[in-house]
């Protein structure tokens, strides 16, 4: 069971909303912050330990900096994300740029910022190489990216990774080091990420056995001692009420069971464990704030909320589940049934289907309109949104740290809600005028 | 059969990729107007027509103003989209404003410009006259959208409308008549919209045959002749070779024969014909065009382009099928099976899985790497790009319709790629400095 929260009440909310109207998602900082301090004293039983932050969770420079002031770093896939991490003031090797597919330029750029390389390919060590001649040659420390493909057929937690289209055979990350070696690279680490938002502790270890046995046979075949191994992200939420928090003990005991077990023999100890989490980091801690704006009733009863599916596609793309809370309605019965809908034309545009909620008031019967809250929001949220349908993204609040016990404390905007000049930004407007 | 095309022969397009280096879309202006004007002629057998585009597959105020020069007004489903339109030189009943879960302020913006209001629920005629109290009041005209639901349960080409959020049931819409002309409305129109990507002609005449029997019924009950019907849209295109494009003009046949049928003996006649197409008018004459940078060899072969699910999500959304070509490599044999994907962090930027394409040069192998085009990616392509990842959105050209003989004619770009400034914009940059 895991609790879902809020952290306004609807009094505080109603006054939050008149500066900020909704849609809008808001991040407890506060919560943040333990929830990072619990990670951290769960893994601080490995020799050294950093998490990067997966940019794409929760791209906010704001967000990012709470988490380096933190002692995390950020795990980039892009440039703009290396560029938003170097934003919140993290650098070097607290950047872990692990592209696919990447351009020669953004090779360039991660290696003028010191970020961690992490190759996806063997073709990658000779294009890398061209790719920084003058851009001052290949890094210290590089690390590649590991698909264990059909070798783990038959173990179901670890799914097909011999379909994705990511990292390095067996064989070929064995030829990788030699050659990254021959080419004078001094330091090396290992990477996989094999699932996504997976529950299961057993899966989590199990993959850490996966490249501690690696890191042993890299040893052995190639003579290289491992820096670090980055276990990837894929740590789940319960996003339903019914599931289970991973325990960050729990796993973080497991790992080091398996560590002792494997590492601790092969002299490859002390060996840095480094994850990517994202959506474990913020996911909970971040809620996308709407008002229910209509009420229809056809086959089915509609609430329909001010913000649509270009401000959350979780649950219109793969048909996920984000709790639902009324303020100020928490006790009442969940005596009706609705789809609960925004306005985008695409009957997709639903962010849950036929789920069981208390009688909800929409603006369009007169007042204000209940509040509709979507949990779990903190990752993958105002970060997946599009403009489809002219559809204008929202903006994003973080409730400070200093303002949990008045629960009217400071609020801040960390990002504000687009404008239809940005949805034009990139059309020359005289250019339309004159065009015939 | 459907015979795919692209303009502009490889050299031709080498030069163009100086200029405009790739990714990028290119929209064919002399396919797309002749093919508006096969449309406008199948269907000029009825004694009005009028096709409103649909914005949200192809919101360039570049191709609107193309289609309004045509005599094409413009479905529109939200403000920003009726403002696209009305900088394309579109105005009053050119457009139909057709949205669901409306805000009082877009109800407001629609009948300041005149716009004919589709109304999408029961409930939402009340809540017009007092979103119009202070804005004009309601207008002269105005449509409702009807939904199905299950009275067409068993007619399998129908699909499913009782589970769609959209319209009025049959009861409610003959209410909504009676009310609205209470009110004081003098006009009135009928629209549907129960399917997508449909090719079956027999659908889309059974569709037009609800509709008429719906008309003559309204009639009946209520005294209101309708002034037009709008058919919705939902024509489909053949993405796959092996499939038949739509037949304008068996199907405007088709449909002229149940208006012959229905609306002749009814009284009714002449009552205009409206459509709402988007991806029929412009899909087929719209490519992506990408370059091949890496090619990948392990469980399976990848060939990743410059591209990814950012400027086209058809594909890892819906498994959607686009055709793709290699300039230049027309006529080699289909040789190799590819998945060919994007650099997005997401196993699912997939562009085509296990697909036979001829063998395949990639930039990271030196020379300039081939190019890859994907068809068919004039509705519903850059329009539902996202940002995620911190990925930008490609731009768009025009092939200008002078230029189509010579192949190296006028180009012109209609909308620019994305920078990191638009990806910043919604940011407070010296905020963020200061922030602690």
């Amino acid at each position: 069971m895991s609790e879902k929260y809020f952290p306004l009440e609807r009094s505080a909310l109603e006054k939050l909303a008149e500066k900020y109207p909704t849609p809008f998602y808001i991040y407890d900082e506060k919560a943040i912050i333990e929830n990072v301090r619990r990670i951290k004293t769960a893994f601080s039983v490995f020799p050294s330990y950093k998490n990067y932050f997966a940019v794409k969770a929760l791209p906010n420079p704001y967000v990012l900096k709470i988490l380096a002031a933190e002692g995390f770093g950020a795990d980039c896939s892009s440039y703009p994300e290396l560029l938003l991490a170097e934003m919140a003031g993290m650098k070097g090797e607290e950047l872990m740029f692990s592209s696919n597919e990447t351009p020669a330029s953004e090779y360039a750029a991660a290696r003028k910022m010191g970020a961690v390389i992490n190759l996806d390919d063997f073709s990658h060590i000779e294009f890398l190489e061209k790719s920084l001649i003058n851009a001052g040659g290949m890094p210290e420390l590089i690390s590649m990216r590991y698909n264990p493909g059909p070798l783990k057929e038959g173990n179901a937690i670890i799914g097909r990774p011999e379909e994705a289209k990511y990292g390095f055979m067996r064989e070929q990350i064995l030829r990788g080091y030699s050659l990254l070696k021959e080419k004078g690279v001094k330091r090396f680490a290992l990477h996989t990420m094999v699932a996504s938002n997976e529950l299961s502790i057993p899966y989590h270890i199990e993959t850490a056995r996966m490249l501690f046995e690696l890191a042993v046979e890299i040893k052995e075949k190639t003579g290289v001692c491992l820096e670090f191994v980055n276990l990837g992200g894929g740590v789940g939420i319960p996003y339903e009420p019914e599931q289970t928090a991973v325990d960050y003990h729990t796993l973080a005991f497991g790992i080091q069971k398996t560590y002792n077990e494997i590492i601790k023999p092969s002299g490859l100890d002390p060996l840095g464990i480094r994850t990517e989490w994202g959506r474990t980091v913020t996911g909970p801690y971040g809620w996308l704030v709407t008002r229910a704006i209509h009420k229809k009733d056809i086959y089915r009863k509609y609430i329909a909320v001010d913000a649509c599916m270009a401000d959350l596609m979780r649950p219109g793309l793969y048909g996920a589940y984000h709790h639902i809370t009324i303020p100020g309605r928490e006790n009442e019965p969940l005596s009706e049934i609705y789809d609960v809908v925004g306005s985008l034309c695409e009957n997709n545009d639903k962010f849950a289907v036929q789920r069981n909620l208390p009688e909800i008031d929409a603006a369009s019967q007169g007042g204000s309109g209940d509040f509709v809250i979507f949990h779990d929001a903190g990752a993958h949220g105002r970060s997946m949104g599009f403009n489809y349908n002219g559809k204008l993204r929202c903006g994003e609040l973080l409730l400070r740290a200093d303002s949990h016990a008045s629960q009217n404390g400071s609020v801040i905007q960390i990002r504000r809600p687009e404008t239809v000049e940005d949805y034009f930004a990139t059309l020359d407007i005289p250019g339309v005028e004159k065009f015939c």
